[in-house]
Formats: structure tokens, sequence, C-alpha cells
């Protein structure tokens, strides 16, 4: 493709992760969403099941608390494990970049590819009534209701982007395209992207 | 097409208005952007003239002043001449989406026309550099900076959106579709909209 990188952030239940799998699958590329916590386990040392729980849901979803959380030091004076956890993960995320073409999901990879001509930053949303129709096939019903969960979700994601970015999450202009799930379709939005990723690209 | 109506909002100098025209003449439909000033001239009785200085960059930069301006009522008791002129512009936008297939640039039309399921609703905008060679080849230099053009176009339209339609402009989830002019060029803008706009719609 003439994009090496291609970076997709999704509000929750937006089929994001759908769109991204698709994507990589048409451009014969790989595909990095959960599959970085493994890379990032490797080169952190920390666990994945830390890592999970961690990487792009900042258990603390009031941002200030966050904060503090974040510029705390070890007992050692070392960063403390959720920045350890940021830096490896941006580490790992250059890496792929460097070394191969490929889709990757979510955890800031549009902020921290910002400054390269070969990626194509892509976000993904929908309307409420499609997002709450995805979480419920996809994820199955839990006690909270799905209003509930599209806003933890994304209210996690939007602090812990603003906090590591310091710009605002969903934004149009920190990407290249941005898509309506919900009215386009899955199949439209992967065509999309994927047309935005492969001809020629003029005014560069 | 599928999509009746085309929306376009855009950053100053993002090539919006030319990629506008490519799509209405790709399809076939006419293009209302400063067409639309005539139509709300008829409807409202107010001139061109002070209909092209307010219609989306009210005089007032600053919204306070705006809003101060938009609330006062005439001598009579009628709303002000801002209030007449939006209420005039919202009238034609609905009636035109109501009577043919159309591209409608600015002023809101995203918004008043949310509710309509045949409606794509499109935000164009691009990096700066891209923005002031647009500017300049456009509409030649003057004796402001590029980068004072945009700002004080851009916040003008922001504070015209947000006052009217109690959103934040540029956001991703108020638009169907956003591209990076910039990155992407006007002919796969132009490529990707019609696209969007025109195959058959899936999740609907």
């Amino acid at each position: 493709m003439d994009k090496k990188i291609i970076t997709i952030s999704r509000q929750f239940g937006s089929g994001g992760h759908t769109i991204a799998k698709e994507v990589a699958e048409k451009l014969g590329v790989p595909l990095y969403d959960s599959e970085l916590i493994s890379e990032v386990a490797k080169k952190s040392g920390l666990s994945e099941e830390f890592i999970r729980q961690n990487e792009e849901y900042a258990s603390h979803s009031n941002s200030l608390l966050y904060q503090i959380a974040m510029s705390a030091m070890g007992s050692h004076g070392y960063p403390s494990v959720y920045q350890q956890l940021y830096n490896a993960q941006t580490k790992v995320i250059e890496e792929l970049a460097d070394r191969e073409e490929c889709v990757i999901v979510g955890r800031c990879a549009d902020y921290i590819l910002r400054e390269r001509p070969d990626a194509l930053h892509v976000f993904i949303h929908a309307d409420k009534a499609h997002r709450a129709e995805h979480i419920l096939t996809q994820y199955g019903p839990t006690d909270k209701s799905t209003e509930q969960r599209m806003k933890e979700k994304d209210d996690k994601r939007r602090n812990y982007y603003r906090f590591h970015t310091n710009r605002e999450w969903g934004l149009c202009e920190n990407y290249h395209l941005s898509l309506d799930s919900g009215l386009l379709g899955i199949e439209k939005c992967v065509d999309l992207i994927v047309t935005a990723a492969t001809d020629d690209f003029k005014n560069k």
C-alpha cells in the first residue's frame, strides 16, 4: 500500500476492531490490537494482565487521579508503573512502524506516529443505537446498561488520550479520515479506508 | 444518488468549496454556497450585502457580543436582524432539502438537516501549510498573515456554529465523513464523498 501504517482510533462499540481486522486482511498486513499486549509485556517486564487492565483504560477514569498516579515515582525514584507501561507501549508502536506495514488499533498510535508521512490516521464512531446493538452482539449483556458501558469506556479512553497527548479525543483535525460506521456500515468503511490508503496521494 | 443531500462544512482554506463544486458536478446536482444568499434575501427582505457579511461570519467574532446582538429585539419587539437572518437561512435550507437533490456548503446545514436520513454530512479540514497555500492561490495576499486569516475566519465560524447549534465545530461525531484534504488531495476527497453518498448503505 502507499501508506505503510494505518492507525484506527474508535468509540467503544463502533465496530472499529472489526473494521481494522478487515482492512488488514484486505491489504495483507498484520493487525495489532490486543496483539500489542505481549510485545509490551516483553518490553516492560509488566504482566499481561496488568497491561490489559491499564493500557488504554486507566483504572482511574477521573483524569486528576490518573495524573497523580502517572506522575508518582516508585520507591527508588523510577517512573510509576503506569508511566512505564505508556513508555513501553510507545516504544513498541514506534518499532512496529519502522519494521513493517501494519494496522494498529487505539493506544494513542495516531499521536505517537503523527510525524510519519507514511501513516494514515482514522477515527471510527457511530450513533448510540448502532453502538448499543454492536456491544450486545459482540460482548453480550452485563449488569450495566449499554449507555453506561459506552460512557465509561469512552471517558477512560478520552482521559487517557488527553493526558498523554494534550489533545481532545475525536476532533476531526487529528485524523485524516473519520467515518460514521452506523450510517456507512462496516464494509463501506473498510472500502473507504483502503481507497484512502492505497491510491496515489495528491498534494503531498 | 442514494443520499439526496450532501452538506459540506469546512475549515477556511481547506478547499471545501472546490470539493463541494466537483462533488455536485460529478453527481449532476446543484451546489448551494454563496448561491444561498439571494434565496435568503428574498425570504428575509434583508440586503444581499448584509447577508454576505453576517451569514456565517457574524461580525462579532466574540461570541458573547454576538449572543447579545442575537437576542436583542428590534424597537417593535421583533427578533433582531441577526436572528431574522438565521431563521430565513434555516427555512431556505429546509425547503431546498425537501425540493431537490443538492450539495450545501456551510451555514450550519449539517445541524439544520441532522434528522434527515437522506443527508450525508461531511467536514473538510487540512493542515496549516496546505491551507495557507490554498488561501494565497484562491484569494490572494492581504495585509494580514495567512495564519491570522485562518484563525479569524475559523473562530467566527466556530462561534456562529456553537451559538446556533450548541455543538462543538469540527467534532468527528457530528459528521458521517471527515477528510483531510491536505493529505488526501482534492480529487480523492471528491471520490470518497461520492462513494460514501452513492453505493448501497449498510446497517441502516
